[in-house]
């Protein structure tokens, strides 16, 4: 069998994180570790959509002031998101001033944004590159769901929008800053397209645990490991249901991901009212990834993290017109080196 | 300044393309190039979306069936298209066994995922991959400006999406098939966001040609290059009018591009009924210059090709609330070597 992975020898290096979660994101655990904690969704602005940019906006450039470095420093920005046309990142790309490289992958936006940043640094073809992607429960919801006004109730396996933008520089060399001197990311799979004919929009766990199982699985035969020699697989955003689903099923393959697994959506919410499964959007494994996680690997509690963000791909118009739910996984391996 | 742009050193090989147009498209100039003339714009589907799916589908089959390659041989799909959550990419990837990257540039994704593609391959990460596009005058229509039962009328500054899809097999070693030896991707150029606050969503000609201008002169100054080392600047779909705003452009800046550029949009209708200032969607850039254009190259008529696509960023929200039109462009050299 082919190799989907890409193993990085040059070890690009990420060097800083911007982060930046509301005030219902903040009451978990990523509160402590975000570098903005936001008291109103709205972020100043007229429209969520607007609000949403500009967390995006705020984290690529938290981001890059972080690693101590100037926007002019900077050769690449690598972003997507769940609005439609991806105007989140369109818009906040029109911030910056140097190229900008738009990408869709739903919520394993921020796995894959920074395979393809780490790969592009260690073929040496740039030297500093920002990965980031971000959500807005509001935005998301009225976009893929219901008017807000409405008041809809919600089904018990459905997960939780993210508000919320986080992202990464990811660098040839080290940073001065010796908290993230040594982090690495040293390979990344991408994931093939796994549909397993879920229907139910509001069962998004159920839908991206087979694509996460297979990311993952790919990943350990790729570069000959077992699912114990990572500290911590840590999956984008299946929440709490899609979490069992994903042991179970990796289980059944004989892998046991038991002890070393967790989602960040499962994770997120401290306190479940109407979050259910827990967090979920672009912005959910953004934020854990680039706050909370990379603090435990800064602080060297974790040194070998697979980061594996999972998307499902579907559309309003796809799902009214009766199809099921493709998702897709990417993998990117952080490593204390 | 800062390079933005990839020089590929170990020049990745276009060996193979694969094209399809619609009825209306094909009785221009790419009618006798295109692998497969639809008869009737539906393709057999009950819905324009899935429609546009199955032709991207096809053109990505077709591709690597022209590259004489099993779809086994292949590492990984580079593709994303128009519609919301690029469900024609996406859905069109479920088809697939390898591995899927979506990406984002609206009409600039040809020159996007090429651009991608060629870096992976450079890098030795991939040896096969499939770079693919496409779009849909119906679906983008409805999805985009008006329900098409409504009949409006055309503003003369608006262009007609292209429905048509197109892909090419970009790998490490040239293909059996002599006719594309030797055509490689030399270089690429990432593009940055460039918005001059044009807000007429019917005038995207305008509203791109300052970020195709943008990006060709970055590309020749990063290289070192005067226009005249390309025997053909081909843009994406600006159009008639933004071909025009883009000449001007260029010659206020000392570049003249008079003699030797060319826009897809411009170019691949021949009869103007509605299509006013000619094609327009990721299906027009991706079907000219895999069908056309590189008939061209293969028969050497061409051998030093600029390929830039280029994309309007906008969604109908960003449109609705009041915003202007970001738009990029990403630059692909193309030369017989």
């Amino acid at each position: 069998m082919r190799s989907n992975t890409i193993i990085f020898s040059n070890k690009p290096k990420i060097i800083a994180t911007g982060t930046i979660a509301g005030p219902k994101e903040c009451r978990g655990v990523v509160g402590k570790y975000v570098d903005k904690a936001l008291i109103e969704d709205t972020f100043g602005e007229s429209t969520y959509e607007k609000a949403e940019c500009k967390m995006l906006s705020f984290a690529i450039a938290k981001a890059i002031k972080n690693a101590g470095l100037k926007e002019t420093e900077m050769d690449l920005l690598i972003s997507g998101d769940l609005l439609n046309q991806i105007i989140s990142a369109s818009f906040a790309a029109r911030d910056f001033e140097f190229p900008f490289l738009g990408v869709y992958g739903a919520c394993s936006t921020m796995a894959e944004s920074m395979a393809i940043a780490a790969a592009f640094i260690n073929a040496g073809y740039y030297k500093k590159i920002v990965a980031a992607t971000g959500s807005h429960f509001s935005s998301a919801e009225r976009q893929y769901r219901y008017p807000l006004e409405l008041g809809n109730t919600r089904p018990p396996q459905s997960q939780w929008t993210v508000t919320g933008a986080g992202g990464c520089v990811i660098s040839d060399m080290g940073a001065a800053n010796s908290q993230t001197d040594g982090i690495s990311i040293t390979s990344a799979t991408f994931g093939k397209v796994v549909d397993y004919g879920i229907t139910d929009v509001n069962n998004m766990g159920a839908a991206m645990a087979p694509s996460a199982c297979s990311t993952i699985l790919q990943h350990l035969r790729d570069m000959g490991r077992k699912a114990d020699y990572y500290d911590l697989i840590v999956t984008g955003d299946l929440g709490a249901l899609g979490s069992r689903i994903l042991k179970d099923l990796t289980w059944e393959k004989g892998v046991d991901i038991q002890k070393n697994h967790v989602d960040c959506g499962e994770i997120i919410y401290n306190v479940i009212e109407d979050e259910f499964q827990g967090g979920s959007g672009a912005g959910c494994s953004a934020v854990v990834f680039n706050s909370y996680i990379m603090d435990k690997i800064k602080k060297r509690e974790l040194n070998k993290v697979l980061f594996v963000a999972t998307g499902a791909l579907l559309s309003t118009v796809s799902s009214g017109q009766g199809e099921s739910i493709p998702c897709i996984s990417h993998a990117v391996a952080i490593e204390n080196v």
